[in-house]
């Protein structure tokens, strides 16, 4: 698939057919975020592949954002300490949210071609997805993204215009 | 250009042939970016598109990430008033930064497609920039990206493998 057409094909999925996703199109999956751009290569990435029932249970509740159950998530997570001491507050504070969001675009994309659906959430307890991910004090999930072959394909959203969001040279 | 290839053949570019970049293919960057996905269908970027001499001179003095002298940027911003209006505090300080990036990395793999080089940086003095593109003062810069025809591609920089930032089900 051409890089325009999965860009502008890839919608948010929210419901997928009950079938499960192979381990080695997750491994793919995240082969391709690593290679996403990384604010100063900190790289703080780290990347939790959740399929099984029990886990997928423990994290619902928590994770408001969540429609209906995936076969797999995908919780992408960065590392707050390493992310504070090679790039300061500013590391810690914005590279840490912006390379997990570089990645996730890099899966969402990916995932497109592979005829996988994907839809990136931030609406969960990140203390409660710690806890049950047993994730160090350290790495903190920044994003879930659900993965699984697309029941329904929804409508694109209503986009703003171009002309309504760019500018030449200066505001306005 | 298939998906997978312009996810690993992307790479950060910082030095330029002295070409400038059409404006179309500017749009169909912005293009690309507006179909990044966006926390809860806010949408609160602005593109500005910077390729008058005059408009990078006055900004490469407040851009210490920028290395040379790329033939066109193009500046994201997001509304941040908007971001807290629809997203609250998660809004303002989390999803406004993601969004940029979302963006940015469709940028990247479009630029990638359309033989384009891209360099995206954090490293620049906000309010600075916020003045010389006459920004209101909701409107934040999050993101440069330098644009333009790679003179020289580098090689890909050291990334940490799957094996060392992927687990399964837990932590570990």
């Amino acid at each position: 698939m051409e890089v325009w057409e999965a860009i502008f094909k890839r919608r948010s999925i929210r419901s997928f057919r009950d079938e499960p996703v192979d381990n080695n199109l997750l491994i793919k999956l995240v082969e391709a975020a690593i290679w996403a751009p990384s604010g100063s290569n900190i790289q703080p990435w780290h990347f939790i592949a959740v399929s099984c029932e029990e886990q997928k249970a423990k994290i619902k509740p928590f994770a408001p954002g969540l429609t209906g159950m995936p076969p797999a998530l995908l919780v992408i997570c960065t590392d707050l300490a390493l992310c504070e001491r090679k790039g300061g507050r500013l590391g810690r504070d914005v590279l840490s949210l912006m390379d997990a969001a570089f990645a996730a675009q890099n899966i969402n994309l990916m995932a497109c071609e592979l005829g996988l659906g994907t839809c990136v959430i931030r609406s969960f307890n990140q203390g409660a997805i710690q806890e049950i991910l047993r994730l160090p004090p350290q790495l903190v999930p920044q994003l879930i993204v659900s993965v699984g072959y697309p029941e329904r394909v929804p409508q694109a959203p209503k986009r703003r215009s171009v002309q309504e969001v760019m500018s030449w040279e200066r505001y306005g």
